[in-house]
């Protein structure tokens, strides 16, 4: 049985991720702001070293899987968003990726989310800012977004940074040459804490609620949590770099036609 | 168990695929040229008909799930890797919708290819032919091609149209509003005889085996066979419309940057 570390493990897709790998009798070592056995805040760099520091510590210098679902989402702000849902999850998997790569075959999933292809005027400058490690500069830029749009901006901003991110780096030498296989588990809308609080807010409750789910209803966190589950299992070590979208056709609805997409050398 | 019907059952991923729904103790419904329940060939509209009526027959008219996995690829000819990978699929898809709705809630996979996202130059015209339903006419705009490459951007255009169909189709009600899933499953490499006929041939050889794979080796069948059950599955039931892409890092390292992609209103 292996020994797998989750970001955001106290709640929502990441509890139970937990709940479903605990139950075939692997060893989670979770990371949250409380109720986790590491307790770290993912805002800021000492935070996200404790992270590492703790997940290393118990678990020995040795991963078989990394799971970064923690996330904020509105009406939390803009600022708080875009650090904890890019920079808090990159710097996790940068600073886990020797305990991973010391698994000699190991497997990570980042929760994206299907915002990045359904939100409308997500800035790229502020995705650029977040590619080039410039947090600071991507939270400057998030200034000139009008107030009652900019905390949905940076979720769908950061979430799209991440899966660049994520796509950039799979196909890497530290990677894939390290026999790491790395992905994106890109959600629709899921019941969870994260989509209940916005559900709740009264600016971005209706707005959600106007949001199209063809399939009808939000899944529940069991559904990604079994998405996730056979992403880290061995019979999808073939899947490198990808964009999973489970999203209940929302993204379909919107943007059938815009991927995939030819090209012309 | 459920029935279940695989276009091409007779060998690579759509016999993998039999195999595991066996193992489980589903019915299997086999469409192929031979050694299958339904023998019929999917080139050209009396056999699509066949099969649909073989099927249909065999299944009582009831379906819990199906794969559209029949598909030709170089150095067969342009023209039928066209017509069988295309309407080859859409028809039988079609034909066989009233079934699935049947059985109140269903499944359906299509095999696609990442040949659609990292294969140049596959003709836009051509792929707009097949959704406009008129593969005649895409068949004729394959003749400015030049020779050497068309059975590939036939290929490549036939995964897009196929693709983008599904897409398209996964969130009308005649799909997602009879209890339908429909997905595609584009994998990279993997070993199968299309494959192999493809690596045997003086021309296609050397190409396919220039075509970089991050993670080293084609995939085998079995590992696509565990994606398509997977997709099969009810806990998969919210993914609506993906094209799900398991490559082993070919479209990532060749597009990583393309998709996701921001928009505006």
């Amino acid at each position: 049985m292996g020994t797998y570390a989750i970001t955001g493990s106290a709640s929502g897709i990441g509890a139970a991720v937990r709940r479903l790998l605990e139950d075939q009798g692997h060893r989670v070592v979770g990371v949250d702001l409380a109720d986790a056995e590491v307790t770290a805040d993912l805002s800021g760099p000492a935070g996200r070293a404790a992270a590492v520091a703790g997940v290393l510590d118990a678990s020995g210098g040795r991963l078989d899987g990394l799971v970064t679902a923690a996330g904020l989402g509105p009406p939390r702000p803009a600022e708080a968003i875009l650090r904890v849902n890019h920079q808090g999850s990159v710097a996790i998997l940068e600073g886990l990726r020797p305990a991973l790569a010391a698994a000699g075959s190991a497997q990570a999933v980042q929760i994206g989310s299907n915002a990045t292809t359904t939100t409308p005027g997500i800035p790229d400058d502020v995705v650029e800012a977040l590619l080039d490690g410039d947090e600071d500069l991507a939270v400057e830029r998030l200034a000139p977004l009008p107030a009652e749009f900019a905390p949905s901006l940076a979720y769908g901003a950061s979430k799209t940074a991440v899966t660049r991110w994520c796509r950039r780096a799979a196909v890497t030498e530290a990677w894939v040459g390290a026999g790491i296989r790395l992905n994106v588990l890109a959600p629709g809308a899921v019941r969870t804490p994260l989509l209940q609080a916005g559900m709740d807010d009264p600016l971005y409750g209706p707005l959600i609620r106007s949001f199209e789910i063809p399939v009808g209803e939000p899944a529940t966190a069991e559904e990604m949590a079994a998405w996730v589950v056979f992403l880290l299992s061995p019979v999808a070590r073939y899947a490198c770099g990808s964009m999973i979208v489970v999203d209940g056709g929302s993204s379909a609805r919107l943007r059938a036609d815009d991927w995939p997409r030819t090209f012309q050398l």
